[in-house]
């Protein structure tokens, strides 16, 4: 299959390589030199343009920092919509506003298009091994043509409704990671300070109702898991300022549909706290830290 | 074995009605009359005074509603550390603030006393079918002899650590799960706003890292999950005002030792917000209808 | 000078009449046929549309719900700015978004056009009487050119800065007037629930450093001040959702510069939990009871 | 007068040097020798015990750190209720518990003693100068008898109401202006990533709705205001930590008596945040820094 792949960083690179290595002729395109060159060398065709990368594609696939580029590429006169033949498939997978999501569908839809919103989570370690988690918005029929490529790059692909609902899915998913996480790590604390070993705590939250994802593969106490990012000086992982991103579009998200999110919201704004003081680029995990001394 | 049971309420009744099943000789006291002529209905030997029925026991349970009771109980000098034989085994199953249970328990060490605090989860429900969960405080070797006490009255039996740390980890854990449910709530609320299928979202939520014990087994939101509160009324289950008792209790406690819990905080303003509003008798759950128009 | 004035709502007709009875000829628009009438009858004149209420005009201004509606009527082929001549003043009275007045602002300068953007605060009975507050962006001599204009419809005229200051200040006033009523709502909650007399407890913080506009003149709890909506119903004054709608762009705003406002997101938040259950147009001192049992 | 001093710390001190300056026979007493020795440095009497000091007492004045230090001193079998001769005048100073005020005064009534709580504001320059506020709890008779004293050490005296209501209206009031410097400093921050001067904005805020005691007299943006501590790298002022010890007295407060204070328990959260960062010492307006990157 012949397909153009616009955005090449850390993300976009290694899934557009997993294509190739499933046997697609992928023609990508990126803003930076370096992006080019890395996806010529791991056997990527590279295209000089966004329009040339589209010539004679199939499918679409697009990964991309924001909403704002998204809807720039997309959208427009000059934008994939105007350039490519009706009946192409267009997939997002930049995580962006559900509205926006929303928005450019219908767009592709009205032209003729077929589009699916399909953010991933799993990071660059689940871009690289193929094994990342797609939330998919689109139509079944839409959703069942995509899957294929999606399963080119990732493990676990869920159809989450109609367009746009991907990026709900992530969103919503996120902004409640971004709680437990830091809901954890407030439990964590306060049985430290009540002299609790932090492992212990953990053993027995994790077979109770305090039970959840960071106390089964994440938990931020350092020392409690040998592989988590705690245990690895907070690097790597999901940085703070990602999650800090995600926390952000539910917020708009919420301000938008009017959704009372308290929680949420103080969420975000603590991983801002923790972000300005400094530690953008630590792991998410790291929020641990926000709330002792670190002297 | 000979033991005495202080509180015959909601919790306690059926919890010593099981010490009677397994073959123990109970004496039961409370100050409710109707406590009384249940209990002894049930098998179990009523005591006109907690000193009748701490006369002989080699064991003493206590099960009431707050710190001060358990003070009240334990301390001054007509207490039951004064009262019985040196080397007693006494378990305390109220939920009281760890300050207070490392208090209780150390005035039993220099008594000669071996102290176990043991709170309890699993509502009335796994009190009377005997399934509750105990999280146990307490040296190692008291905790082996309690043990088979707790058994009768439960299934899972965690020993957490020293004293009072079985009451750390109870109001570690509630507090975590009161801010589960209500991020739960929250994430959910927002997807619906955004248009999904809460059943959905729920599904995919549960299979990635927004998973946690909500999700699992107690979904908020009301028709996902058929045996849930939330797909009857909100009855029953685990209550708004008692969510609220272990929040303020997770508060005290953050106070006294200094921890910043930023969520834990507001999380228990919610509630009581909830509860101010009349819903304090509904299920914690509930807290997913304080986020909507319930016109 | 001849003046078209576009939106003639509860705010905006009251403020065009005032332009009216200062000797203006006022050109009146609203897409509700009742308030052209209500505009006609006390001395104005009616147009059937936006551009016949432009022609001529030296002066446009506008009163509009959200930025939505101020982006639509000012930009595109068909908008405001297409159809004035080079030189007209433009005055948008809406309270709308900071980014979304720098943005018409450019436009307009780009158009040759002068904009000011002049929010007010005052609510209805200061439109009528004449004495609303007016924060105005926009460069000096702008804002010079309009201060005769503001001075006919408002008593305080200040100016904040360059285009899309008159916005800033006001959602920033706003968000912090949002969290002085909660917090003093707050403070008098505690008080009265250790026993203290509201009044009391007023008067001192009133003289000490919790002094703040809500003390001064408007308590939120019923009796303390005669004149206060709280001492009739918390009725009429400025709504609960008027509030949020500001809380809302103050959230907007901070989103978008990355600014971590955690009181106001949280303020957002309780206005809009007291919204949802039913209390949108009370006065938005009626904050003081989503603290405490209405039973 | 005869009076008795206990606890000559940086505020004892000065208010006990400005009793001797009043013409009073002041006997002090500290557990720090250097206390007692600058005492008698500044004309005071230095005493080897409270009960030495207690000696031949009319008054008897108490300025100590914490609740347990004011329990400690009074009650108890060789407490300063238990030492002093019936009717003494007791004047306690510290800032404490309401509910601790209120048990101490209750002891003391039994006792035949008459007991004000006096808890100051002001700092140690207004303990210098003689110009501290005294917000007052206790009879009015009892009030009118320790006035005298008072007006020696302090400017402004109120009286609060009954036992108890000078901690309570302290702990409100302080409450309130800690969410008021966090509230006004997000609000500038907000406007200043919107581009505004901060002191054109805090200028149109005073004069708005937003208006309060933190823009009046101690704006937290440094230039703003020459003689405020934010001009001063905050230094001096009153504390973070201090600010942090009357947020936990007023969230103790409102667990004790089941009042929801959403904003105060997070304002609490915030300044703990900043105090854990190592931040504790400089004036509490420096909360204006945890909202933006210091880098």
């Amino acid at each position: 299959m012949k397909i153009a792949f616009i955005g090449l960083g850390n993300m976009g690179l290694p899934m557009a390589v997993n294509l190739v290595a499933a046997g697609h002729q992928v023609h990508g395109y990126d803003l930076a030199e370096a992006a080019l060159a890395a996806f010529a060398a791991a056997g990527g065709q590279r295209s000089g343009s966004v329009s040339q990368a589209l010539e004679g594609a199939e499918a679409v696939i697009t990964m991309l920092p924001a909403s704002r580029h998204v809807e720039a590429l997309y959208l427009g006169a000059a934008g994939v919509l105007a350039q490519v033949p009706v009946g192409t498939l267009l997939v997002d997978c930049s995580t962006i506003a559900p509205a926006v999501a929303r928005k450019v569908a219908a767009a592709a839809a009205e032209a003729g298009h077929i589009m699916l919103d399909a953010p991933v989570s799993g990071g660059t370690g689940g871009a690289k091994a193929g094994t990342l988690t797609f939330m998919v918005g689109g139509e079944a029929a839409a959703f069942e043509r995509g899957r294929p490529l999606l399963e080119a790059m990732g493990k676990n692909i869920f159809h989450a409704g109609g367009c746009g609902s991907g990026q709900t899915v992530k969103v919503c998913n996120n902004m409640l990671l971004g709680i437990l996480m830091a809901g954890t790590s407030e439990a964590l604390r306060l049985g430290i300070a009540n002299g609790m070993d932090p492992q212990v705590l953990s053993d027995v939250m994790l077979r109770s109702s305090g039970r959840n994802w960071t106390l089964e593969v994440y938990n931020p106490c350092p020392g409690v898991m040998a592989q988590a990012p705690a245990s690895h000086g907070y690097a790597d992982g999901f940085g703070v300022d990602l999650m800090l991103k995600d926390l952000g579009l539910a917020q708009e998200s919420a301000l938008a549909t009017g959704t009372p999110t308290p929680l949420g919201a103080l969420a975000r704004n603590l991983y801002d706290l923790h972000s300005k003081a400094g530690h953008g680029r630590l792991d998410f995990s790291s929020i641990y830290n926000l709330l002792a001394s670190q002297a």
